[in-house]
């Protein structure tokens, strides 16, 4: 009997097939939660809300809390189902060990750690740290998933490219507070100084709080502000096509239900960037 | 008879075909007054045109209000041609409903709605809401319609793009008010706050009226603009393929005239990128 | 005789064959001089080398002028040679209305100019424009040729996106004004002013002279940003696909000799970048 | 005895195989050292670190200039081993004169130079040369070959770029500097202080310490950031895609080992992008 419950907790809260209602709509509560969550993270930092809605606030945030709790309580009770987790105690802790389970527990574990501590900038901290529930999120959401895939498929490139800026940035701000220290002390204080200059530069932000006022130091910021920008701004490209690749790749490759073979592209309910369980699918045997 | 006259006005307003010599130079005509009014709603916010020109201004507005509010009422009244709208009061209500339609009522509304209000401030509002006469240009425009084609097609990785942005812009500015909200109180008073530094950063914009001072905060800030530049310019690049896709696809694909099957493109009497009806001629059954 | 004398001439001036040295020679010291004229009006503006080297910078002119005159005289006069340009008197004319030959006509004219005129800001401009000069290096430009190519045959994608840009344009700044106005009535005086923002924020420049200061306006502002930049940087990705194209159409496509059939690659003596006679070598029909 | 010494020595600094364990420690041993100079020299620059660690600073110097100055002299004593170095003296005079020798050599001549000269500019000067050390990791980096063979496959369009991006500059600088020399004789100077805004709104770097302030100073800004844009850019989308076709490239062509013809990505136990020995296994003729 119990293992009908665990095993129907399971399938509730690790996968949604076509037919399970009740899967979808614990995975939108929780969506729509989480980003609830997000929100009014950021609200409370806005005086005139936080004033206004203290109470709101604080109510939300223990049912969050809640809710969170109960939802890591039940993933890590039922975990067992999953044939990689089958043992009751070694197949739990492992399963607390994957990086998802780890988010589950971080979005929660700051409240608790609240009561353990009262300084202050720790507090704000713990508030802060609650953002972490938007991580939560990863779990449902293709959109990372498809970015994360053309991350890994042009890691080479990027670390190369990653590498030249880094050399690049070193040589410019070097050059620069050499050239521009004895003028501007302040802003050229010392070739670290200097790179917040660099910084902003190859990457085109200029916020106009350091720049050259030198004539040589003006003469190398415009050298190296025309050669360097087309290196900063390559990873943009490299991700682009890597991007274009992937979504090749994903409509030539449709995915496929993996217990009738069907596709499942038409019969998802939520709007298609938010909902991909392809992760958790794969790693259950038993169906 | 009047139906003989219905069927031209229809013509002459919602079609050109290459004979029709009336309908082009109406077309035409509405072009420029379309532009004239956008010319003339900027000009009017110039203080010095605003008192030099106010009479003509004035007139100018009168007329071209009774322009387009002819155009309006025999658009509505002529649809009836068009199949779809083939019901004398449930279809030119349904004609009334589509966007165009409600783009052109729209365009005049303002201008009668003034004499319902004197509330200063509603009254520039509407003055300003006048610009979306440039929207009714949509109708004659092949470059909103081939935008429009390069958006629908890449709209899953937009949506998907938009996605990280914003993620990436919550925790980065997140992180940003953590760090500089007790150095600058004012300028990362919140987290929304220090969301206008992360939109001027990751857009490479860099105004420069907000930017960290912390040791820590400039070294976050340049790893986020060094990361993140890179994601926020991908929109870019996807639009960028999308539009050369859509380019080959208009290349390969000829327009015929649906009428006689022959090329539309030599005969085209305007500039390109500004006539283009082929929605409205895939709409027409009758011909 | 006389005949022979102007074939050269023309020879020498208008074409250069892979055996011709005193043609590559003349080549050389033009493109060389109006390197120098244009360092020269450059320099003439700074107060230091102005006061210190006036004099040769005066003699430096009048060398130019005689030098560019005769040049100017002797095409026209060669002209002839050119099948095109046959007719003694009508021929002459026609030559002297093509562009290159308008632009050869503009480098020298603000000279004679000068003596008819004493009007400061005037003489001041006339000064600027032998800066027109520098056009004159399109005859021998290959660069030119190659970015001219580009711009031709993307020009339907590049008014397409123009278009598109000058509409965002207007909507963005007018809602800015609107929005803007009545906080930073300098800044946000009318429309017009409202675009100076709007440019400065769609391009990512953000000088920070002007920007949305009301939450409302930075709100929408940066929601223009993030979804405005992409429409903006369109055009490069456009370019850089159409530079792409010429470059793989010229690889594929040598440069042929048009008298011996010959490649021509090889031969040149010069940067190859600063060498393209293409066009001229066209036009020539006896050789 | 000497002769398999020498060779021992050529194969340990020179080129790494897959079974040579002390080559492979010597190479990460020098990366790391490396890698710590330029951290060295950046730290000494910070007046904080300076204070505290000069006396660690200046011994990890003396060790460096050793370890440096040791591996110069034995690079120079094996070098005959490579057939193309074979004579004892012109060889290796020969090889001195490569470019990696001439950094090599520059790396430490800085601190023998320390000793000739008081001048304190002089010495700074010195003391940021040796971040020329820098340079001597392209010796091991994968990322600057691959880099290199990006620029060299795509120079021809880069200079072409880099000549339009120069006469762009020159003529949007010259006519801002006519329009706004009046209304700010210090911003616009002059052409070459003008170049300051071009470069700086061309590049969209935009620091905002210059800017027209004119009207029509103002428009022409507009358009040139409007149209210039695009052409500063260029040079990303051609770097971007002469990198995709460089590592299209690699991965088609396999790196084989010359010696047993077996690949060689599977064994390097360091990081991909720093391990690079190709160039030096293809100058070695004996194995």
């Amino acid at each position: 009997m119990l293992h009908i419950i665990r095993k129907r907790t399971f399938r509730v809260l690790e996968k949604a097939s076509g037919d399970d209602r009740l899967s979808r709509w614990v995975d939108l509560f929780l969506i729509v939660l989480i980003m609830l969550n997000v929100v009014v993270v950021i609200m409370e930092t806005v005086a005139r809300f936080k004033s206004a809605y203290a109470v709101l606030f604080h109510y939300f945030d223990l049912f969050s809390i809640a809710v969170f709790s109960g939802e890591y309580v039940l993933r890590v009770w039922a975990c067992t189902v999953d044939k990689r987790f089958g043992s009751p105690i070694l197949g739990r802790l492992k399963y607390m060990l994957t990086p998802m389970a780890l988010v589950d527990l971080m979005a929660v574990l700051p409240f608790y750690l609240m009561f353990m501590s009262f300084d202050s900038r720790f507090l704000r901290a713990l508030r802060l740290f609650r953002l972490i529930r938007l991580v939560k999120i990863g779990r449902y959401s293709r959109s990372f998933r498809t970015f994360g895939n053309v991350l890994k498929s042009k890691k080479e490139e990027l670390v190369i490219n990653l590498f030249v800026i880094i050399v690049l940035l070193v040589i410019a701000s070097s050059l620069m507070y050499h050239l521009e220290h004895e003028r501007q002390p302040e802003a050229f204080a010392s070739i670290p100084a200097a790179m917040w200059w660099g910084v902003s530069t190859l990457t085109t932000v200029g916020y106009g709080d350091v720049y050259p006022m030198t004539v040589v130091g003006k003469l190398l910021g415009a050298v190296i502000a025309i050669l360097g920008i087309g290196t900063v701004a390559l990873p943009t490209g490299i991700l682009a096509s890597g991007f274009a690749e992937e979504m090749t790749r994903r409509r030539t490759e449709p995915t496929l239900c993996p217990h009738c073979g069907e596709g499942l592209g038409e019969s998802a309910p939520f709007p298609s960037p938010l909902i991909d369980r392809e992760a958790e699918r794969k790693a259950v045997g038993d169906s």
